[in-house]
Formats: C-alpha cells, sequence, structure tokens
C-alpha cells in the first residue's frame, strides 16, 4: 500500500482522445474522427493510439504482422466458452467472463498486442460454439478486420463488409474516458496487469447504460419496417412515453460525430449488398425522430448517438445483434490498451475520496440479546 | 446509453462503512471495528452489511444456511483452475480469471449469496489444484470461515485457527472505497451485474499498490528471525532507502485501527499453536520499526498497517503467503457484494469528466506519403 495521500477529485486526464460534446466532434490523437474513418486500418488506428503518429509502411507492416502472429487462442478459453455454451450464456456474458484468459500463457509485457489480436477470435469462436460449430483457425494473410468476419462465418468477406465492419472498429476505437475506459484505468491504478483491466472494462461494457443494449435500436428500425410506417410508429412511441432507441447521448448535446462517418459506410454496404430500401428507412426515421423529438421534448436536444447507424452498420454487414456489443468491446480493445499504459505511467491511484452517511457509535450486543430483525428482501 | 449530463466530481458516498484516518478508526454501518472482530462470524458481518442490522438467531440460522448451500463451484470453474495450474498461474491471477465463471448457471438475483458462498471454494480447488491435490468438496456443516480451511487441506481445522481467520475475515470485510471497491462500482454503475464487478474488483485488488504484495510484509519478520537482530536489521534497511513493509498507509495517518484487533486474534493463535516467539518478534518489530521511521522520516507519520499483523495471522493460522491476498479477498467479498447493492440503488453512472491534454486539428495523410515514424518501444 502507498503512504501518499494525494487525493485530487478524479477527472480523467487522457491525450488519446478528445470528446467535445457540445460542438460535436470527436479525435483520436487530434486526428478529427472523420480524418481516419474509411479511411485508415484498424491496425493503422490502433498504432496511432499507442504510439501517438500514423505508422509509415515499414512500421504498419511490422505491426499489423506482430498483431496476426498472437491470434490464436489459448486451448482454455476454448473450454470456458463450449462451458458457456453449453449454459447458454449470452455472448457478451460469456466474451466477459473469457476475456481474463486471454492472457493465458502470456508474458506480461506481451500482453497489450495479444489481447487486441485475440480479441476477435474470441468472440468469433463464442459465436460458433453458441451455435453448435467448431471455431475456426485464424487466417494470418487477412487484415484484423477481414479475419474478424472470416473468423464468424468461414467465408472470405466481401471488400464492401471489411471496409464497413473496418470504418465500424476505427470509429469506435476510443472515445475518452467512457466508463468501461475508466474501470480499466482504476484496474491498472493499483499496478494490476492489462489483462485483468480489460476483463473490468468488458464488465462496464455490457452494462444497458453503456454498450449493453444496442439490440433494441435495430429492432426498432425493423418494426417499423417501410418509409410510410416512421412518422405513426414514432408518435405512438412518445405519446406513450417510450425512448426512442438510438437518440439522446449522455456526452453529446448535438449529433453524435460518429453518425456521419457510420452512415456513410452504412450507405455503401447497404449498396453494395443491394439493400438501399433499409438504409433510406433509417435516413427517414433519423429526420422524423429528430423533428419530433424537438416537439415532445423541447429543449432536451437529443439527436440520433452512436448507436443508431453503428447497428444499421453492422446490420448490413451481416452481424448479427447479440453480437453487436462483442464487436463493440473488439473495436475498444485497443483504446482500453492505450488507456491502461497511459494510466500505468500517471502511477497514480484512482480511489475516490470517502463521505459516510450511515449511523454512527454503535455498540455490539450478543446474538441471544439481539431484537428481533425485519426480514426484509435484499437491499 | 443515458440522455443525463449531471457530471459531478466522483467522490464516493456509502452508508456501509467509515474510515477515519485521522483518528485512526474504522466502523461498519456504525459498529466500529474492535466491537465486531472477535466477536461475531463472517456470516453475522456479511448479513449486517447487507441489512444494515446484525441478525437474530433465526435470521443468521437461515443466512448461514442459505450461504453453505451455494458453496459448491460449477464444473467449468474447475477446469479453467486445472487449465491455470498446469500453467503455474499464481494464485490471486488465477482466481482473478475464475471469478466471472461463479455466475455460470446462477440467476442474477441469486448471484450476490452465491458468489460469497463460492469464494472460499474458488481459492481452496486453485490451492490444491496448483499442487497437485484433487480439490474438496465443501462442508455444508461448517461455518464460512471454518470451511474454507478445510477445503484447503481436508482436515477438521482447531477453534484456535477457525477464531484467528474469522477474525481477519470479518475485520477485512470492507473498507470505505477502496481502488477494488470503486471499480466494482464503475461497473455496476452501467447495469452491469455483480459477478462482472466482482471480477474487475478482484483485478484491482492484486495490484501490488492494493492488496497484491502482502507477502513480504511477513518475508521481513522471517528475515529478523529473532529479538537481538531487530533493531540493526531495520536501521540498515533504512539506511539503504529501502522501505520497512507493513508500515505507512494511504488513509491512515495513525495506527491501522485493523492492527489491535489482528494483533490479539494473531497472538491468541500464536499461544494455541505454542509459537509465542513470532508474535513476540512482530510486537518488537512494530515497536523498534516506529521508533526508527519517526527518526528517519520525520514528520512522515508512518505506522503499523493492517497488512503487518494481517500477514502475522493468517501465518499463524496456517496460511500459506501465496494465499494471502486470495484470502483477502474472500473476507472482501461481502463488501464488495454490498457496494454493488448500494451502488444499484444511486442509480448514477459513475464515469468522470476527461481533459484532452494532447494535439488537436491533425490531419490525415496517405500511407505512402507519411514521414518516416521514430520506431520506439511501447509508450
Amino acid at each position: 500500500m502507498s503512504t501518499q495521500n494525494d487525493f485530487a477529485p478524479i477527472v480523467g486526464q487522457t491525450q488519446l482522445s478528445s470528446v467535445d460534446g457540445q460542438a460535436g466532434r470527436l479525435a483520436i490523437r487530434g486526428y478529427p474522427i472523420e480524418e481516419l474513418a474509411g479511411r485508415v486500418t484498424y491496425e493503422e488506428a490502433a498504432y496511432l493510439l499507442w504510439y501517438g503518429e500514423l505508422p509509415d509502411t515499414m512500421a504498419l507492416t511490422d505491426f499489423a504482422g506482430q498483431l496476426a502472429s498472437r491470434r490464436s487462442l489459448h486451448p482454455a478459453s476454448l473450454e470456458l466458452l463450449k462451458a458457456c455454451a453449453a449454459e447458454r450464456v449470452a455472448p457478451i456474458d460469456a466474451i466477459g467472463m473469457a476475456v481474463g484468459t486471454l492472457g493465458l500463457g502470456v508474458a506480461q509485457d506481451d500482453a497489450p498486442m495479444t489481447l487486441v489480436a485475440r480479441f476477435p477470435t474470441l468472440v468469433a469462436a463464442c459465436w460458433r460454439l453458441l451455435n453448435g460449430h467448431a471455431p475456426l483457425e485464424p487466417r494470418l494473410d487477412l487484415g484484423h478486420a477481414a479475419n474478424y468476419l472470416f473468423l464468424l462465418d468461414g467465408r472470405l468477406p466481401s471488400a464492401g463488409r471489411v471496409k464497413a465492419v473496418e470504418t465500424y472498429l476505427v470509429t469506435l476505437i476510443d472515445h475518452g474516458i467512457s466508463a468501461s475506459t475508466f474501470a480499466a484505468r482504476v484496474i491498472v491504478s493499483t499496478q494490476s496487469d492489462v489483462v485483468a483491466a480489460l476483463a473490468g472494462a468488458v464488465g462496464a461494457l455490457k452494462g444497458p447504460l453503456h454498450g449493453g443494449a444496442p439490440g433494441p435500436t435495430l429492432q426498432m428500425l425493423l418494426e417499423i419496417g417501410s418509409l410510410d410506417r416512421v412518422e405513426s410508429y414514432l408518435r405512438d412511441r412518445l405519446a406513450r412515453g417510450k425512448r426512442l432507441m438510438g437518440f439522446g447521448h449522455r456526452d453529446y448535446k448535438v449529433r453524435d460525430p460518429r453518425c456521419d462517418v457510420l452512415a456513410a459506410a452504412a450507405q455503401a454496404v447497404y449498396q453494395a449488398e443491394q439493400n438501399v430500401a433499409t438504409y433510406a428507412l433509417a435516413r427517414r426515421v433519423e429526420e422524423v425522430a429528430v423533428r419530433l423529438l424537438a416537439a415532445y421534448k423541447p429543449g432536451r436536444r437529443l439527436y440520433a448517438n452512436v448507436e443508431f447507424y453503428a447497428s444499421l452498420l453492422m446490420h448490413g454487414a451481416g452481424l448479427p445483434a447479440e453480437l453487436f456489443t462483442p464487436t463493440f468491446a473488439v473495436a475498444r480493445a485497443a483504446g482500453w490498451v492505450a488507456h491502461c499504459l497511459e494510466q500505468q505511467r500517471a502511477n497514480r491511484m484512482l480511489q475516490p475520496q470517502t463521505v459516510y452517511t450511515g449511523p454512527q457509535g454503535r455498540r455490539w450486543i450478543p446474538l441471544e440479546q439481539r431484537p428481533a430483525v425485519r426480514r426484509t428482501q435484499l437491499p
């Protein structure tokens, strides 16, 4: 235990990414997200986050090769996923359980690379086992995004699907100090390790307030089904006091800056898959929803959030809704690792000052003399 | 995602326990720790933390029975521990990996009880597998502390050892919002689950700045070995600028209030085991260390911390040093769960405001046109 007492209110400081919720801007290492998304691979974005610069060709080749060579899982990870499949554990919960095993047989120094490399393999193996299929061996000749798609169904993905998923992974790679990132930083701040920190991060991510509920956004879209039902469906939902899924964000008071890049990538993949109707439907839903929200909830400034176009894009790229949150974790893995490395350099334990608000000065009474307690449910 | 923006500096509020670092006081639900330690069982202390009152006889019998009936592990937990043993993973790391599996086959509502009930089984199974022994089946007729000791070596523990370990478990059951507790609260604050939160908590606990380095304290004591070597050993260590293990605490500027109760329990167990010399040595080390620290580090106010007497006690009760941190986790399990339940009621996402301090406004350059990057080690 430390002998310091240097408490300061815990405000996250970072040089990794910046979020401006009023202006609607997100930048990774100073690059606005629209400079990167659709232009760089996930490997390039991860390199940028970790080293502060976009890689040149040689550095990128080396980095991507290092990642590719670390993709295979430890057998114990697969065994645990099998047990989870037998118990019908939801993918994100199974992945949360299994993240800790990604460190098996890996030296501490090698954990950052290995965690990021193995994450897509873990998600894909989880999904295949849950559906009664044997996991596949990673392809070393494919990039991070393409290999992820290959591992899910064993088919070489189309360039369009790869581009869509790559854009998603880059766009979601980091977002300031979110709750999951904060959990990871609290954990490494005790000088614990990066594997433990990522397990904690996935634990936080899977909560519905964070990344754990993207399915309903797509479900709402599919329920609406056609352009002529948009206005009546949304009005009915608002009239019944229900939330419009995919709108409003705790940080952004304007349209989420990730919407544009994800919408562009979604448009491309729906065109490639010859399903422009679904894309057109989503654009109409956004347009009508923003208008209705301004009328029904004046002053609240509710706009499309990242989930709205992320779920549209992932659906278009052929990812099942159960993998939306796990794929969010695949994307954020490099960001979490970057924050762990940054926190390790800061070398300050993240622990809040405690204010106690309960009773004081009570005295123990022997068991037999205690007054009867009122039996209650767990508090 | 929430649409709120109610950020406030994150200062932990709790009604579970209070820490007064200036006066050296710790109270659980308003009971000073010295009112409870040595007087109540772990089950009573857990009940107190969760429900706010010490149980009466009927409530305690019911609660203890509920816990006892939930002690057996899911087979997948054992499989994972076997894989960890094969890889020679340190107990606390293996336990960190396996905590997530404690939720397998358990309904959400049943997780708090089950987590606490299964924790000693997990630690003992981990230890036995690492040492080439088959795990044992929990004994339903034993209390929480006695069952833990039984599961380690298959022998019915003496009353003295049970009392010592019980006192340790009660004394360490909660301590305001420590880093591990904070990690757990951040995780459940996204509406994630208690199992995920405890996995994160163990991840934080195992960091050397938190609970991950209690071994060296005992090692220092054993190195000193005899009363006549105390002063010269400690002077030599201080002269070489090395820390005295087991002294100084980030919260306490006086003697850690847990020292008294742990020292008393340690004295009893060393007497029972007819090894009073080691206990006497520890008392002398504290006395001399405090005197020397005041001279060598004036104004720093360094006193014995919880680790000093905790490691003495656990050694006296026959626990190996590799299990000191895992046993800390066994103790804190009920505290972590209590904080998760409290955080769930608070229903506020714990996420710090981010201050970005890196470069801004950068523009993407195509890969081939980028300047050569300087190859660096990971930041």
